[in-house]
Formats: structure tokens, C-alpha cells, sequence
């Protein structure tokens, strides 16, 4: 039976949940909030984490591993990481269960912790906690350690992949001699988000910094990746925070310096996580299921023959042989699936949905004119291409696949981001979907209004920004420059 | 200052302690019983992990991942499994913090959950509920899958790596059609251990199977491999489970099997984890310090320029470049370590302590000689070598040492393992260390009289133990086949 989902028009939140579900990427567990990463969702994944892990290696960090619990009494250490952080966490009180009468199991209320333990939401405390250890002098310095792992932030409304009670994540973590080398990491940072963002997701960009308000919890700054998606919601995709000392005055993280004074260590931090999934799929796929970017595909070649006699296959299978070893070679994964307990037409649709970039089939005509059908998920185009030097052929397309899909994702934000000058412009450009440019007078108070009145908010300040005198949109107040208003995931 | 550590001799427990603060592998955290593992001993995680990664994809199996947490209901639905399964479970009982007056956090009592979660200790009943959506037909399996976790186990004492509350692992959970399938998959996961453990970790295993009261609850059949410490300690190094239809009935897996009959689907179920970094030093280190097979050495090879003025660092300098772009090509992981601010004998030993495979040292004289002093850290033998072909010469070393540091380990554990015909045999053996082959009556009674007097459990039932005659070492009562014995970690 195929499977089939709902158009986007239609439905734009059944159609992401269709996706998740045929293209079987995830599904929600017995435990609320939490999602099972299925094997496919899993393999994209992996993927992106090896990709980003090497990137963090050539920018010269390495992986470590810090506790998952961390004690109550540590969020209350640096004042406006309490304040500002959410407060919805898993708390671990007891550490103990004992049988009860009926054969079940019950808490053992002997085993109460002394101080709470809170299952890590981000990593700060118990990190600075550490790091007081392992720095006496700048020659300890830089430390520039990251973290794959799993944090828990107990939302109430969660959706697979965007926002879920449990998920997957890197913190990069490091501390610096000198205020300017933690700047200028946390913007390194910021270039590696967005370069893999653009290059590896195939899916634009805007690199900006956020307004206080948005800001992370303890930082000075916060400077973020921002993506928009083809409903006209902005997302999140990637934060880089400027610390400044105040974790490690919380921590008393304190450095001899050449001078040999005493000084806080200066910070930064920075995060992406399974999020990233849910942007990827909101970026590309349409209404016949997912759509991938080639470098991200677990599967990027498949090869369907197509027969009626076991002869037939016999010849096509020995005609595929060659090609596959040569794909291999060229470093793409690929399969053959001449499994012959589905139709054609079954894995055709099955393919589609998974999103495998290229599908190549041949039957028995094909091989009679030395050629076979190649149909690319991106535009659903079939071509027919001669069977000499079609590895290479196939190469090719999918370098073009993933500039074309990033091309697409492209023009669509360039199409939906708009210029406001008059709050009704911009009250229509908002329902319409997309960023809005729009002045404001640099206050919480206004941006605050703002979200209320239409539900968007400020999703960054461009890095680079063009300073242009202007009114606020809201309050008519003078502004220096525009900032990019969207309603966000 | 040089770091030292304590001899094995002196104090074995403290050289352990030593080797994991000095060779800066991991340390204990703000949080009682969790690690953080440190940058150096996460390198050599993530080393075991790509290479079991790459072994488990090649016997067929994916990755996924499932939820940190588990319902406590759950725990209760396979009868052996709770029975048998340690109580010492981290429980979360609440979702929400909240301020004080004091500037601090409180849990907030609103927020009590219904039914409390588990930090998983191990994942058997989550995935189960969760493979019972996966599963309709002889289709749908076998489902070959593993996950790379993060678990927690209360434990009361601790020791870094070898028993911490939380712990890094992965976990295999299999579900197949036939019990042939499920009892052929459980041994072929011992047999991925075996060879990683033996090729990769140079570290010599016994396969065998658990006797009933060492089996994990609720297995059927629980195999292991076993190994033998340098204190003449075993240690349990993985295991891999065969679960029969004990799962499936818990949590109602069922499949139509190809007669379109419903069935119960089997399982398995195998991990190993970092403990296996504490089972790694306590083969091969010695009082200098730990000692890496290159296999699993973040570094394997560090060149030190000796010299005293400029101009000779210089040309040592230019004549390393092209040694290390060989090597590099190689596939080998090399470091010139040409910081001018620690004096080489002090990164002599620094390079000692953290197990690195092959030291380089060249100084003035070694130039004019066209040689390099070459130091080999398993058997600290030093030897001076012509810089033609020195690549060459390195990358057999690197064999070389692979396969003496295994060799080493495995005559210290046959030297080690003796067969005990009395029982004044037996416990003199036991008091030296290593294994003991003994006859048993095969009653889990004798099993624990033997514990309580000896302190030595019965690691395993070899594989392809050759059956033999004999009277049980304590009772005197017959035995149709050796057991061995030994105090363990």
C-alpha cells in the first residue's frame, strides 16, 4: 500500500507530521515529550553530526564528556541564568525503587537525595564548575572542548524534531585569556554554523545577533543562525553565545595572566541539535515526501531494475555491477534493490518519500539501447542517459541537486522577505509569510508590543547590518537601522 | 614538575587512580558517582566507538535512539527482569523548578509527575514497547538496531571508569522470527567483542557463557567475554544476551509468521562501555604511565626536536616535514611537538605517561648522522634508526607493538590461569591471581557457598569446553565439566 501524505497546502502541520511518519524519521514515545529517532531519521543524524564534528576539529577543538545531572543549587549561581532560563526540568529526587507487595515497583522513600539533581538542560554550570580545575595560568588556556549529548527541557507542547522534552545536541563550551579571543570564537563559531548550514543542509541562512530580549540566558550575546522555512515561519538553527566573565565569576574561574594578575576566564558557548532535522525537512520536501540534500542522503543512489523474466533481471543485475562499483568508488552510497517481493511502482513512491536524491531504472528496452531512466527527486525530472559514463553523469547530478535545492530555498526566502515602512505593511507582509525589515526603536518595551499585537518577534539583528536612519514601525521613535521581524517555530 | 605515579607493587588501586589523573583520561565530578571524561580519554572512546560503529554496520545493523527516560510501570512488566535487576535507578518525580525568596531555585510541588521516570540503566523495556509498533509480519524483521547512550546505575562505590552512576555504552536490541536467528545473532555479537577486544584493544578475551545466577535478568543465555587484569583480577569486558520470547511476552511483540500464524518475536540484547577504557589500562599499562595499542592511541606518534639554538630547530624542522607527510599518508596520527617553552625531558615523560606508541627524539648530532632515536613505549626500548625509510620503519613498529603488547597480556594470563584439583589448590590460586579452571556441581547453591568463602565468582563456561569428568572442588559431588573461576572487578 503507498503511503501518502497531506499537501501542504492543505495542512502544513499534518504534512510535516505525514513526513516524519512515512519517511520514517521519528515518532513519539511512551514517555511524553520524548521522541524514538528511528534508524532513517537517525543515519541523517549521524551525518550531520560527523560533518560538523570535523568541522569543529579543524577549528581545532576536541570532544569531551561532562556529567548528565547537574545540582539544583548550581542554576542559582549566576543570577541571570536562573532568571532567564525556563525553569520546566526533569528533577531527580530519589535514587532508589524496592518491590511492593503486588510485584510491581515503588520509589523507596529512604533513598531521598539530599540536594536535588536536575538532568542538564544546557551544560554551563556543571562545565565552569569543572573548568575551576583545570586553570591556573593562561597557558592553560584556551579551552575549547565540545560535547555530543543528550539535554532534557520539559516542554508542554511538543512536536518530533522541533520541540521535544528530550533531545540530541553538541555544546561547544570554551574559555579564553582575553575578551576579544572569546568574540572572535563565538563568531568562528557562528561561520561554521552557517557554512554548514549552506553547504551540507543546502538551506540559506541569516547570520545576526539577537536583541536583549532573546538573548541566552547569561550571555552578552547572542549571535544566531536564522532559516526560513515554507510556511513563512522563521527557525532557530544555531546560537553562538558571547559569555563574557560572568560564568566564571559565578564559578570563580580565575587565570594568572602573562602578568601574573589574576583575572575571570572569558566564555563562550555554542549549540546545534536534532532541531536541525525539522529545519531540513521544512526547507526542502514537498508534497510527495521528503527531499534531501545529496550530502545528507544516507542513501543517495538507488538502482530499480525493471523485468519480467528472471533472464531479464540476470542481464540487468550484470549490467549494474560495473556502475555500482564505480559509484562506490567515487564515495556514493548506493543500493540496488532488486527485491522482487515489491512492485516497481511501490518502491518508486518509497524512494520518493525517503527522499533519495537519485533514482536510476532500467529494464529491458534500456538495456537494449544501452541506456537507463534517471529521474531526480529534487524536480521529479526523468532523463534518459546513455549507460557510458553514466557514473560520472550521476556524480555531477548530484552536486547539481544540492546547489539547485539550495537555490530553490534561496529565492523562496529572497521572495517572502519584505521592507515594511507603515505598520499595516508590515502587518500584511507578516500574514503573508517571510522576514519583515522593518525600523524599530531599539526598546523591549516596543519589541515586547510588538510580539503581542502579531505574534512575531525580532529573529535578529543582520551581522553587518546597513545603518540607515528610519522611524520604528510601532512607535514612530528614531531608529538607526532595520532589524528582521517573522512570526518563528 | 614531572608527574609520577604509584607502582602496582606498592598500591594497586592508587597507580590506577594515578594512571587516570595523570594520562588526564577522567575525574570525578561536582555530582556523586559521575565522571567527566576528559578530552584525552574521550579521544580514546570515541576511537573504540568508530571502530565497534563500523563492525556492528557490517554485520547489518543500524542505530537509533530511544528515550532517556522509562516509565516506572514498565520495569515491573518482565518478572525475572525486575526481580533480578538492581534498584539503584536515578527517579525523576518532578518537571518544573522554581524561584524562592532567596534568589535561589525549589522544585515546585505542582509539578509532581503522575507516574515517576527511570534514567534508563538499560533499555530492554522501552525499545520492546516501542518495537511492538514496528512489528506486524515475518516482514518487518529481523529489526537489527543499536544506540549509543548515555545510562545511569546508583552505584554506592565508585571507580572512575570501571563502575561510575552514569556511563557511556551501546546497547544492541534485536527482534527476529526464528530462536535460531536470535541464539545465531547473540553469538555473533560475542564474536564482534571477542575480535574488537583482541585486535583493536590487544587485549585477550575467554568467550563463555554465564552460569544461571550471572546471567543478566532476564536472559535465557547470557555470553561474555572475560579478561584477565594485571592485579590477576577478571573483568567482565561485554556481554550479549539471548533473551528468548521473555520481552516479547512483556510487552505482547507478536508477528504472523510465514503461515500466517501469530507468534512471539525473539530477542537479543549486547553492550559493552567506557569501563572498557578501564580494562584497556589495567591490561597493558605500566609504572610509567598508560600504555595505548596504536589501534586505540589518540596520538601515535610524537617527534621531539632536540636542540639548543634556533638555527637547529630549524633545520631538525625541515628534514621532520616530509617524514610527517608520509606518515600522515599513512593514515598514521602524528605530532611535532616543538613548543619551546617545556624542556624535552619533561615531554618525555609527559609522552610516557599518556601511553603515546612511538617517540621520535632527533637532535644535532642525529642530524649529521641522517638518523632518529626511535623509542618504543611498550617496551620503553630505544633504538637509533636511518631517516631513509624511517616511515616505513614507524608503521611496522606501530604493527609490532599492536602485537607485542597483546602477547604480553595473553602469556600473563595463561601464566595466570591454572586448573585446581582440591580445594587448598583452588583457594592458593585464587590468592595468586588469574583464573582458575575448577570443577562445579552445577548448583547455584555451591556458586554462592564458593563466593562466600573465596570471594571469587565463576566468570564464565568457555566456549567449546572440553567435557570431562570430575567432583565439584567443594563438594566433592560429580562434574561433567571445568568452570573458571576468579575474583573480578
Amino acid at each position: 500500500m503507498a503511503k501518502s501524505i497531506t499537501s501542504r497546502e492543505k495542512d502544513y502541520s499534518q504534512w510535516y507530521i505525514d513526513i516524519v511518519k512515512n519517511a520514517e524519521l521519528a515518532e513519539n514515545s511512551a514517555v511524553r515529550g520524548c521522541m524514538v529517532i528511528k534508524p532513517y531519521g537517525y543515519a541523517i543524524w549521524e551525518k550531520m553530526r560527523d560533518t560538523l564534528d570535523k568541522m569543529f576539529k579543524e577549528t581545532g577543538h576536541v570532544n569531551a564528556y561532562f556529567p548528565l545531572f547537574i545540582p539544583k543549587s548550581f542554576f542559582s549561581r549566576e543570577a541571570d541564568h536562573v532568571e532567564g532560563f525556563a525553569k520546566e526540568c526533569a528533577v531527580v529526587t530519589h535514587y532508589r525503587l524496592k518491590n511492593d507487595e503486588k510485584g510491581g515497583v515503588v520509589v523507596d522513600p529512604d533513598a531521598k537525595l539530599e540536594e536535588e539533581l536536575i538532568v542538564r538542560p544546557t551544560s554551563e554550570t556543571i562545565i565552569w564548575d569543572t573548568y575551576r580545575n583545570w586553570i591556573q595560568s593562561y597557558r592553560d588556556l584556551p579551552i575549547l572542548c565540545n560535547q555530543w549529548a543528550n539535554v532534557v527541557r520539559w516542554e508542554m507542547r511538543t512536536r518530533l524534531f522541533l520541540r521535544t522534552a528530550e533531545f540530541l545536541w553538541q555544546e561547544g563550551h570554551t574559555a579564553h585569556a582575553t575578551e576579544q579571543e572569546a568574540v572572535e570564537e563565538t563568531r568562528q563559531m557562528l561561520e561554521v554554523y552557517a557554512e554548514f548550514a549552506e553547504k551540507t543542509m543546502a538551506m540559506p541562512v541569516i547570520k545576526g545577533v539577537k536583541s536583549e530580549s532573546e538573548r541566552f540566558a547569561g550571555a552578552l550575546d547572542t549571535y544566531c543562525i536564522e532559516a526560513m522555512m515554507q510556511d513563512g515561519k522563521a527557525l532557530q538553527a544555531g546560537t553562538s553565545h558571547f559569555l563574557g566573565q560572568n560564568f566564571a565569576k559565578a564559578f570563580d574561574v580565575k587565570f594568572l595572566n602573562k602578568e601574573n594578575q589574576l583575572e575571570y576566564v572569558w566564555a563562550t558557548s555554542w549549540g546545534v541539535s536534532t532541531r536541525l532535522i525539522g529545519a531540513l525537512i521544512m526547507s526542502h520536501s514537498d508534497d510527495n515526501g521528503l527531499v534531501l540534500p545529496p550530502k545528507l542522503a544516507p542513501l543517495q543512489v538507488v538502482i530499480i531494475p525493471i523485468y519480467r523474466q528472471k533472464e531479464q533481471l540476470d542481464t540487468i543485475t550484470e549490467k549494474v555491477k560495473p556502475l555500482m562499483a564505480q559509484l562506490k568508488k567515487g564515495g556514493i552510497t548506493v543500493k540496488y534493490d532488486d527485491d522482487d517481493s515489491q512492485r516497481s511502482g511501490w518502491k518508486f513512491n518509497e524512494y520518493e518519500m525517503k527522499g533519495v536524491p537519485v533514482r536510476v531504472a532500467i529494464g529491458p528496452r534500456d538495456l537494449e539501447n544501452n541506456q537507463a531512466e534517471i529521474a531526480r527527486r529534487d524536480t521529479l525530472e526523468k532523463t534518459t542517459v546513455p549507460f557510458e559514463g553514466l557514473d560520472q553523469y550521476i556524480e555531477n547530478l548530484l552536486d547539481e541537486i544540492q546547489e539547485n535545492i539550495y537555490q530553490k530555498a534561496l529565492k523562496f526566502r529572497e521572495e517572502t522577505t519584505h521592507r515594511a515602512d507603515t505598520w499595516e505593511e508590515f502587518e500584511a507582509y507578516l500574514d503573508q509569510g517571510g522576514f519583515v525589515s522593518a525600523h524599530w526603536d531599539g526598546t523591549p518595551e516596543t519589541e515586547e508590543l510588538i510580539k503581542e499585537k502579531t505574534k512575531a518577534t525580532i529573529r535578529c539583528i543582520p551581522l553587518n547590518n546597513p545603518q540607515e536612519a528610519g522611524t520604528c514601525i510601532l512607535t514612530g521613535k528614531p531608529s538607526k537601522e532595520r532589524v528582521l521581524f517573522a512570526r518563528a517555530y
